[in-house]
């Protein structure tokens, strides 16, 4: 595509480099940011700019942190004997929005996939193992997502703390609460039968 | 949603105020930037503010510039008895890349919409007749999108320069190259039937 002006085709090349903003769609955001006021336009520009200067990352959890610990590390009112082992801070993220978790986190920033060329190296399972055997850990509750790197990320894990006086657990899997029966998958469906818990434990309304 | 960082959210509330991005897209773009090297988010927040504070609109067509008149208006190679009037400059980074159009434009900022309460005093028209009276434009080439306002701006704009000695067309509208007549709307299958031209004027290689 040519364009009018350096500036605009600058401006489109860079936002176009974002996933999942093509061309097309680079340019109708341009064209918005065009009509709005030279103020906002700085804003939006220097929240960026300032979010990747001053971030940092939680040394104990690599969870997003502002200062050496995050948040949550920080907290007096978290359970230290818990840690949440989860691929990146968008679940975290999630986590956090439900308000029932009150332990810390621990971000491995991927999942181990031999076919990406990813491996246990690559990511924070060395520290997690390391945390574990010095901060008297408890419990590590694997909350990755249900595919073949979340498995085999949790099964490298687990073989790695057998050792250990820790428990491991995994956030259930199952029927979604509003799903319907009739379109959940045959894996899903069979796997919430077998691993079958007294009712009260499912209730929407406890 | 809550973030585990003042600067996270910032960004993100910022990014969702742009069209088409809701909060979890703005956040999948602030973590992708979290992983970007520094001097990349920078170039992406100046590129954005540069572009906002430098750029101008051409005096004459209302086109994007650099300096008082577009790249179009200033080319000597091309025709200023004909003028392209269209809604916005996507339409004009549209038409150029086509390179077959070597006359000027006339961006009108909009078209008429009552419903939305813009009238013609909102856009560019009555600059577009004065430029039309002043500098001996012959040909008004009407570009705009086939609905309600794009027709409610062509007869407008008509009506206007009815006493003046300036011929007005339309882009022709049809079935478009690569379409099928089955999928079709029945609007534009019967216009493109009652419209029908000599069959060399449409041919894929002319």
């Amino acid at each position: 595509m040519n364009f009018p002006s350096k500036l605009i085709e600058q401006a489109v090349t860079e936002f176009s480099r974002l996933p999942g903003i093509g061309e097309k769609t680079a340019l109708r955001l341009v064209l918005h940011l065009m009509k709005q006021p030279k103020e906002k336009v700085e804003d939006l520009g220097h929240a960026l700019i300032d979010m990747r200067n001053n971030i940092r990352f939680c040394k104990d959890c690599y969870n997003i942190a502002e200062e050496e610990l995050c948040q949550v590390c920080l907290s007096h009112s978290r359970n230290k004997e818990q840690v949440c082992v989860v691929e990146s801070i968008r679940e975290v993220i999630a986590i956090e929005n439900t308000g029932v978790y009150m332990g810390l986190y621990h971000v491995l920033g991927g999942l181990i996939s031999p076919v990406d060329g990813i491996g246990p190296e690559q990511l924070q399972i060395a520290s997690l193992i390391n945390r574990i055997q010095q901060k008297g850990i408890k419990e590590v509750i694997m909350a990755v997502n249900p595919n073949m790197e979340g498995d085999t990320t949790i099964f490298y894990i687990s073989k790695k703390l057998k050792e250990l006086p820790v428990t491991i657990t995994s956030i259930a899997r199952g029927v979604a609460f509003g799903g319907e029966l009739e379109y959940t998958d045959d894996l899903t469906l069979a796997r919430s039968l077998t691993q079958r818990l007294p009712y009260e434990n499912f209730l929407i309304n406890r």
